[in-house]
Parts: C-alpha cells; sequence; structure tokens
C-alpha cells in the first residue's frame, strides 16, 4: 500500500467550528442526529479544556510516531491532529517536544487512540490531549504511515477536514460538509434546553414537561 | 414481566445515614464486615464529594433513559439514584437536565453501572455521580424497565430503600434493616483507628502495636 | 515454598536516586534504552507528584496485605513500597493507617499493583500512590507472601534495591547497578532536549532539526 | 459478619428442573421476561453441555477455596455448584479432585465466577463449568466463607436453591418460587418457535412473519 | 438522522470473492497492504469455517436487533450479515430463527460486534458468525437503526457491498472495487509462500531465506 | 540498549523436562510452591496439547516479528520459543511458515504474550501455540530485540533454558536449576493424589479426608 499525505486539504468555515465549540460534545452529538462519538475511553489529560478544530489525521504503525512529525508540517492554525494506530496500542506517541511544536503552528490539541506522556508538561503548556492511556513507554521512527487520510479512530470513521469536538465528556466529529447544518441545530437544541432547565429547576417534572405519562401507561408501567 | 414503580420505599433514619456518611465508605464498608462494595470500576466524576443517601433504583435497558424520568418523581429529599442496566452498556444516561431536576427534588447524588455525560456542569452544580464511564453518547426514551425494585449494580444487589455511601474511594451498600447497627461499629471502628494513628504515626510498628510477630513465626515466615 | 524477608538490601547512592526523579518517568525511560516502565494502568491517585526511591518488594496473596506490615519494618528513609500480588487482584491492600505508619518510618510512596484507599487520606498526608485500583475493598491477614524478593509488578521485574522513579505519566524501574549511568545519560537527554525545544517552539519542523526528509523518501513516503 | 452454612435448603421439583434444561439457556431466559442471564464473560470448559439443577451456592475469598469443600458437604443428587469470589479473581478454585468428590455426591456442574483448572480431566470426566477463566494458580484454605446465603455471580442475584439453566450460550437463573411457571412459559414458546422456523426456513420474511412492515413505515423507515 | 435501507448495492464479482475466500483471511490481509483486519476480538463461534461474501451492513441501537430483519430482505445468495451496533453492546443480537432465515435467503454468515446465541443450533446449521460475545440475552424492537450505510465494524469502516473474508484467523474486508485486484496480489502471494515454504521444512533458515543477517548487523544486533 | 542473541544457552536435562511434561501445569505449578503460572489470558490454540521444552526467549517491539527469525535459528530440538513484546500489542507476530521453519528446527511450540495467526494450518501441523490473541494483522521487520535475554511474559520472570510447561490449563515455568527438585516433587504429589481421588471417587469428603472440621469450627464456621 502507498504511503501518503495528502497535501492542502478543505477545512470547514473557521467560525462555524468555534461555534461548535461552544456548544460541547454532548449537544452536538445530539444535534447530528446522535452520532459521531468517538469510545468512552478516550478521555482528557486534564479537566476544563473544551476545543473545536479540524481534524489532520494520522494513520500510524503500533509503536512507531514518525509520522505525527510529518503531520506537524501539515497543520494549520486551528486544527487538530487525530492519531490512530493501526493495530491497538498503548505507548506514548506523543510528548513535550512534539507539543511545543504543534503549539508552534498552531495546533489546538491531540485526540488519540493511543498514549501520551510528560502530561504534566503538556498540563502547563495548555495542550489539550484525549487519549486512550498515559505512558511513558517510547516509540521508533522506522516504519511509514499516513498523513491526512480516512482513519477509523476510537471506533468512529475520521477523515482529514472533519470537524472534531472535545471536552470533559469526551470526543465526536462532525462530517466538514455538515458542519454549519449541525452548528445551526445545536444552536437550536441550547435555545431550546434553556426554557427546560428553568422548569426542571422549579420542580416541575420531565415526566410532566415531556409529556410522557400516557405513554408509559400505554406501554404497560404499572405503580405499585 | 411487569415493569412496575414501586412507590413509598421505606427509608433508614435520616440521621443514621448522615451519621454514615460521615466515617466514609471503606470504614463503613468495614464496619459491616467487609461486605457490600460495589466494584472498583465506578469512579466519581469530581473528588472530594462524601455523601449517604437512600437509594431509588433504576432497571433501565441498554441505551434507553426513560426510567430516569420515571425515579425522579420518587425521590425525596436525600436520596440517591441507583442506576443499573440490564445489560452491560456505556452510554451517557444522564446530564445536565436531569442533574437538574434531580436536584430540585433533592437528590444528593447518582451511582450509575453505566456511563453520564455533561460532567462539567454537574462539577460545577456540585451533583456527583459515581458511574463506569463518561460518554456523551445518548440514549433513547423507548422500552420500559422499572423503578424501586432489587438491582444488582456494579456486582452488588441492592434494594431500594438501601443506604449507598460514596466518596473517592467508590461505593458501598448498607442494608436499611442494618444501617444503625453498622453505624454504631463504624463509630466504635474509627474511635480505636485514633489511637492507632497516633502510636502509628510516632514509629510504632503495626508488627508490635497488632502482635503479629509470635503467629508469622508459627505460619513460617524466615527473616535472612 | 520458603516465605522470606531479605534484610538490608543494598540501595542505589541517595544523590542518584534524587537525581533521577528530577528527570522524571519519561527521560529515564528513554535513557536507559527505553526500557523499565510498568504498565500503564498504573495511576496515580493524585497529580503531580513526582518521586524516586529504593524498592522495598512485597509479594502479597491476592486479598491479604500482611506482608505490608512486615515490609514498613524493612523501609528506610527515601524508600519506595512496591507491591505485587500473587494473582491479579483489586482490593485495597493499603490506606491511611498503613500510610501513617509508612510515612513515620520515611516511605516517599508506594507502587501497587492492586487497589488501594483512603484517598482522600493520602492525598492530604502528601502521600502518593501508583495503582491499579482505588477500592475500599479491605483485605485479611492469613497467608504468608515475602518481602524484598524479586517480583513481576505491572508487567516488569523488578528487585529489592531497584530505584523506582514515578510520576504522573506513571513507573519506571532502574537498576540499583545501573542508576548513576542512567542519570548521566538522563542529563545528557535533558541537555539536548532544551535545545531543540527552543526550535521547535520556534517553529522549526522535526523533520528539519532531525533531517527525516531523505529517509522518508528513501522509504517511498508521497505527498499528493 | 458471621460465616455460615446453611443447610437444607428447599429445592424446585426435579421434574421442573429437568424440563427447564430441555429447552436451554436463551429460550428460559426468553420465556421469564428476558431476565436472569448471567455476564457472558462465562464461558463453558467444553461445548455441548446443556444442564439444570438446584444452586447450592459459595461465597468465598479471592484465592481461598475452602469453602467449596464446605459445600461439597451440602450437595444433592442434581444440584450445581455457584461460587462467587467476594472480590475480583481468576484463580483455579476447582480442579480433577473436587470434581471427583462433586460428581460423588451428585453434582452436575459448577458455576464459577473465577477460574477453574484441570480441564482436560474434567472434559474426560464429563463434569462441565461455566467459569470466568482457565487458570492453573492455585488457592489456599485460610479463611471463612459461606455456603448456601445469597450471592451474586457474574452480575447476578442468586439464592440456594434457585434453578440454574447452562448450555452453549451461557447460564441464567430461574427463581425457584417461578421454575414452574417459567417451564410453562418455555414451552409455550418452544412450541410457538417452530411453527415460526418453518415458514422462515422456507423464505417467508421476519418482516411479514412478525406484520413489522407498518411499524418500521410510522417510525420513519426509508428505502432508498 | 434519517434512518434509511439502501437497496440494490452493487457486489463485486462472485468468482472473484470466491477466490478470496481460497485464500484465508491473513493472506488476503496481506495482499492488500496489511489492512483491513478487523479487531481480534471477534472469535468464530466454531473452527473450521472459511468463507467470503458481500456486506449487508446493519447500524443497530444497543439491544435492539429490529434492523436484522429488515437487513435479511436486502440479502442475496453469498452476502454476509455485518451488524455494528451504535453504542457497545454484547446483547445476543441473533440467533436460530433468524440464522433460519437468513440461510433460506442465500446468506454465509454473521460478523457481529455484539452478541449471538443459540451457538449451538448455529453450529448444527453450518451458519458461521464471528462475534466479540456468545449471550443469551435478549433484545427489543423498538428503535430503528439503517441498513446497508457505511459503518465501523470491530474497528474498521465497512460499506456495503464491500468484501467480507472470514476463517479461524478473524475477519478482514477488501473494498468492492479493489477486490479484483487484491485476489490476484493474494495468488501471487500464496504460490511465492509455497516455494519458501519448502524450503523453511528443509531446515533452511528465514534469516538466509530472506537475507536478513547484513541488514540485523548493519542495526547493530549482536551475538554473544 | 544493545540488542543481543545470547547463544549457547544451558537448558535442563531432556528426562527432566519431558517428566515435567507427564505431570502437567497444575501439578507443576503446585509442586514449585504455587509459583510461576503465566497469566491466565493465555490460550491454547487448540485443545488437547501437553507439552515441556526449554524457553528460546525473544524480547521484541511492539508489531515487529523480525526477531522471531533470529530466534529460530538458536532452537535446539526440544525448545519452545517464549515471545514477549516490549508493549502490549495483539498483532499476528507468528504463522505458519515460521512455524514450517521452527518445527524444521526441533521446537515443540510457542508461547506469546501478543497474536498469532494461521491457527487452522498451525493446528494441522500440530504446532501449539499459547496466545493472548488470534490475529490475522500482519508485523514489520525493521526494529531490533533480543533473544534469549530474561524476559516478562504474560506477567511472569522467564529467562532463556528455563523449563516451559504447557497444556489446557496454561503455561507455567520452573526455573532451570530448580527442574529436577520439581519433578520430584510433582511425582510424589501426583502418587499422593491418586489414593485421594479413590477415596473421594467412594464418596468420602474433603471435610474428612483433610480433617478440615475443627479447624473451620475454630474460625468460627456456623452451621444454620
Amino acid at each position: 500500500m502507498a504511503h501518503v499525505v495528502v497535501q492542502n486539504v478543505a477545512r470547514a468555515d473557521q467560525s462555524v467550528i468555534d461555534g461548535l465549540a461552544q456548544h460541547g460534545v454532548a449537544t452536538v452529538h445530539e444535534a447530528q442526529g446522535r452520532r459521531g462519538c468517538l469510545a468512552s475511553y478516550l478521555r482528557p489529560i486534564y479537566s476544563g479544556a473544551r476545543i473545536a478544530g479540524s481534524a489532520v489525521t494520522i494513520s500510524a504503525p503500533p509503536g512507531d510516531n514518525w509520522m505525527v512529525h510529518v503531520a506537524i508540517e501539515q497543520l494549520r492554525p486551528g486544527d487538530i491532529l487525530v492519531l490512530a494506530p493501526t493495530s491497538p496500542c498503548d505507548d506514548g506517541y506523543f510528548g513535550d517536544l512534539l507539543a511545543t511544536s504543534a503549539l508552534a503552528r498552531g495546533a489546538r490539541g491531540l485526540v488519540i487512540d493511543a498514549g501520551v506522556r510528560d502530561v504534566r508538561d503538556l498540563t502547563e503548556m495548555g495542550f489539550p490531549v484525549w487519549s486512550r492511556a498515559i505512558s511513558a513507554q517510547g516509540t521508533v521512527k522506522e516504519t511509514l504511515g499516513s498523513v491526512n487520510v480516512p482513519v477509523v479512530c476510537a471506533g468512529v470513521a475520521i477523515e482529514a477536514g472533519d470537524v472534531i469536538v472535545a471536552d470533559d465528556d469526551g470526543v465526536v466529529v462532525v462530517r466538514r460538509a455538515e458542519a454549519a447544518e449541525v452548528l445551526a441545530a445545536a444552536e437550536a437544541r441550547t435555545a431550546n434546553e434553556e426554557a427546560k432547565r428553568l422548569k426542571l429547576a422549579q420542580g416541575m417534572l420531565g415526566l410532566d414537561l415531556y409529556e410522557m405519562r400516557p405513554r408509559l401507561a400505554e406501554k404497560g408501567l404499572k405503580y405499585v
């Protein structure tokens, strides 16, 4: 198989991307029809980050981070690195030197279905990472992979230029072509939720707010 | 099988419940004969919470949180929601709107052998959750379950009205009928530990404090 | 099999140990040829600790912490307890009383391929632990193990007196006899990294800094 | 906590038990309202066994099989041993000598949320086991547990005298008091399935057999 | 999100598909550049099956097998059902009645990133299944999914009409458009391996057959 | 770190090795004081094999099987290959060509804390493998490892020349220097077990055979 680096990938509109970041992962995921969540084993290395950006994808062999260096050259300000190993691996592909380089290129963070290290440094630098492991185990630079090809990361297919949204709830991907539409749906959803939140805070029950009682009875729920 | 909501469940005495919260999970678990710990994969979404309350139990299908709405109506101030899916599931059954509603009804927290989302909001609201996953993946409202029936949550059988104690060490359940007795045992244990802690802090060895040396020798331990 | 306590284990030079702590796990691991990392499922109970010390090893049966008491007597100031169960176990072998005792003997922390409890207390005491689980489940004191014998902890062979380095990235072991040599290599590596970090921060690419382009081309990487 | 052996446990009618064995796990589970399946990580040590029997339950500490000897005395012909460790453990609690003894007492098999060994011998003896692990790791006989108390085994609450049904699909428990009723429901279900199987084998679609098309359309399924 | 059934999906040439089955999973995977293997947790329910067919894909909610009935109508002789749940689930989505129906429509097997049941019956019927679990836990028919849309199954993106090859080594997917090319590469590889196998069987070392010694020396391998 | 191949490793006496094979894993493990079992996730690719041999150890990078070729040259008749990856990896390091070569050199089998493929061929060849995964995912030949150095495989430290015993219960390692002594202990144990088996088969209880009743009573077991 040819190992390739795809250059000049199309990105979504930056204002749309930034808008998606405001809404967060859970809302965006609902807004696009409950699709696109990466597996829940991806966890942030520190709490409180909420970012969105265009995916620069990396397909890398197990235990080999050579392609990360290649990918960093492809970064544009506002991008997010997305690394998927070609077979399961927990090694620490990424640390403070790579983060320094990625930050210098404008990256907003990393999503990696593998391990990361130097997490104290990354936290101090404010470089957020969502990973399946934290591991000091180093990697080699011997075998090619590819950059900006379609990957499956943590169970979800991602293409270069898709929009990644990540926060304390995890990571969701929005197709580039659907980003504006999803943002609109997220805005509608958020607006709608505010009114509900107020009623619920006042003690109204979801059973009444969502008019669930008749359907529950019809399905056969018994109160005893 | 009939899907039911059991109403008017008996609770333990509130002062007993509050007393158990003071002692924490490890002590309560020891005080009742080293029983009742839920599986260690249940983790708090933030550190530092220490609560106790009466269980309002929820048996829910995988990927379906309809019964949470039903359960919230059954909450009384001081209760804790306990959700067990009928087959393993990591989806995010619970988020900020449900937490708003549960708080309005006086709930102290949630123990869920599944996923939770909106964890940043829940942390800001001070609504503690112990869960097996953090996941933005949403759920549907299509299939009935039951409320306040006996469940097995994270490996432990729990009945509605049992006392749940949860802190950074995890979650333990105390049978409602045994709560007062367990509190007394916990108090005795805590008092007893204080004296030991002082001696250990002064450098006395557990080998001497607990008089272990003869029995170790008898079992055949050799110093070389 | 004889159950033994090996006394008077040789330690590495304390200044070497303290030097290794300065460099942290990832650097030390690289400095010794990318060896010695314990499995990444070992996680710290709180963030920010960075320690090094001589291993006092404990081989313990599942669900039995008797040998921890025996091991504490063998501690010297600056040591780290390292516990490996003889078969997989998540129970909470260690809590605040044992930590009080270990601190009184000068221990710097605990590495345990099992569970720990009282983590709020341990955090307040500043006693760091790297464990595979946090679990309130208590243990018994019925069956012998051994102290200061070779163990395999989280996938790595460790001998008493080996140097343990632990931080937010995990845990690495350095052979006692190699500690000084590894420290020298770590110092060289750290010095070398500083210059690189500066260049990367200024926007220089790793592709150029490490002169990777020719070899990538030779291996067949295509830009499209 | 007192460690007890409950004697003279009530069993279900033997003809009902044998009837349930005929229907197998999947059918029995459906017949009782889709309840009672033990976790799917329990697997048979060999294929083809299909048994039912009354549960003699064992609550045992991790790595300690003393209570198995105690439980064997409580066996009556047609019973099944059900062992749940008090915390997760993969050790081999049971091997050919215990199986020889259990067979001599009329046991039909073992369900164990832990490990088993001597599986070649057990296979030759025709003593079926459903376990979470196969492990040669031996256990000690130092700490008490209990026999014929309620346990949670592989995620399901089981009481002594409940009916266990096990085959290649796994294990299901039927409450003793419900056994006859569940058998009747299983018989009805099996009879009903025969007719459906014939139609499906002739090429009739489930969509038509179960009249699903209108409801699918109503829910919004689109054919494109 | 619209729930859809895509009809009249293009398939690869049947003779190409059958050719791929002859070569098996490992060879096909190598022949297409070491791509396309589904996660190794997918295991066959019985040994010895080796099949290939066109994917009819199913995206299904957790614990809901309604879409399997819909998918069966879309089967053509020689097809393979491929089911991916929208969040992780081990339930038994598929059993003997569905297999009877699928066989009547000409299906060659099922690949499912979830559970299957009635495995004894499926084995007797000769209907092979590769699954992540064997589980009697039944499912409901309440929530829509989609058929013949792109899915990610066990970590790999699959489109309807892609060629699935499965045997005792697991499952690999070949893009429909590449199937003929991959078959040719597999044939070349198999022919090439035969000559090598003969030499290796005669005692020739891979070190010599593949002329590895110079490169090993160059990389620095030392014999001591 | 230097990558080395250690040649001319000492082996145990072949008659001792063959004797250990007769007793099997569980007995050998008990005979040496309940030590040496590899993790239970290592499973045989087919049932019924029972082998023993001298370990030729391989330390290999994740996803790279180059060192297997190097190790095969070091095989002597009766040896067993033991592969430990330097970080967790499920890839299929070993298949039918390597097995052909290993068989030609007299190897008795493979123990691998990673994946294996071509399992149907290996089964037909009668080449037994104990692995953590079956995976068609191929590996590269780019990065050095070492042969016949100490490794940790599936949680146990193994040195080249140690005796490996493997059967359906898993894998155990016996130190080379202790092999004769362990064999003697295994023979004594097996002889002793025969008499016990006969008594147990006749219905005698372990409670009586092992005289457990007084100690159970002393510990406080209550019959109710």
